[in-house]
């Protein structure tokens, strides 16, 4: 499996859940796997737990470092403004996302973080891989809320 | 004592442990402390774990809720993109900050989360409360790493 195959399958899990469906993998230089999450909400009663918040804190401890230079975050959605300011402070070097987010999303929309002088850190970043899967199991999710 | 007071204090103790020292405090509307917290990057690992990011994570378990709509979060510098965002997501009625920070505030500088039409939540914000205490401590503590 790619790293975004692992993240949407970390979405759908989610959603299985109840939960928003993003899902988020760290993986290191050499493709191994690190951490895994998705997004995690409701079930702790906490508004930060989203998929890259996880993620990024659970490779942080495999790791044993809070700096990720070498690491890779793929993610199924565009990262929020608090999820974009994570990746720039844990220093991740490449940012890959699906589904653009024009409503929420801070790398391509909004506060623009990583395009900001005041950013820590710039990533390399790569959108709308596997767009189309991501977006769809969002949808599909919102729409599933409102029926 | 003020909760910035508290704030100010959770920062000393930061700096005692070798962290930036900011704090940060979570009240409710009847100004109870629902939460404290220092930076813990350093403790942890953890490049999220900013003294907002804690602070707002305690407060969400000791009040069983996701969303703080009357709640106020006291910081000792302007929140970080990162930290911006957090408040939005947990949707935190007031934010109070001591120290301007140009460098990576991303309240009044840089990201301007709050400003952009993509904030979920725009908190009431007060800048520049114990300016001169909290943003003291900050060069005491960058000028002694310096040395």
């Amino acid at each position: 499996m790619t790293p975004m195959e692992i993240a949407l399958r970390e979405a759908k899990d989610a959603a299985a859940r109840g939960e928003v469906p993003v899902g988020a993998v760290v993986t290191d230089a050499a493709g191994n796997v690190l951490a895994v999450a998705g997004n995690e909400v409701e079930a702790g009663g906490d508004a930060s737990a989203h998929a890259e918040m996880l993620a990024l804190r659970r490779a942080a401890k495999a790791l044993g470092t809070k700096y990720m230079l070498d690491c890779t975050l793929s993610v199924t959605l565009e990262p929020c403004a608090m999820c974009a300011g994570a990746i720039a402070a844990f220093r991740v070097k490449r940012l890959v996302f699906g589904a653009y987010d024009a409503k929420s999303g801070a790398v391509e929309h909004g506060a623009r973080v990583f395009m900001q002088a005041t950013t820590h850190h710039k990533p390399e970043v790569i959108g709308g891989v596997e767009e189309v899967a991501a977006g769809e199991m969002l949808r599909a999710f919102f729409e599933g809320r409102r029926g």
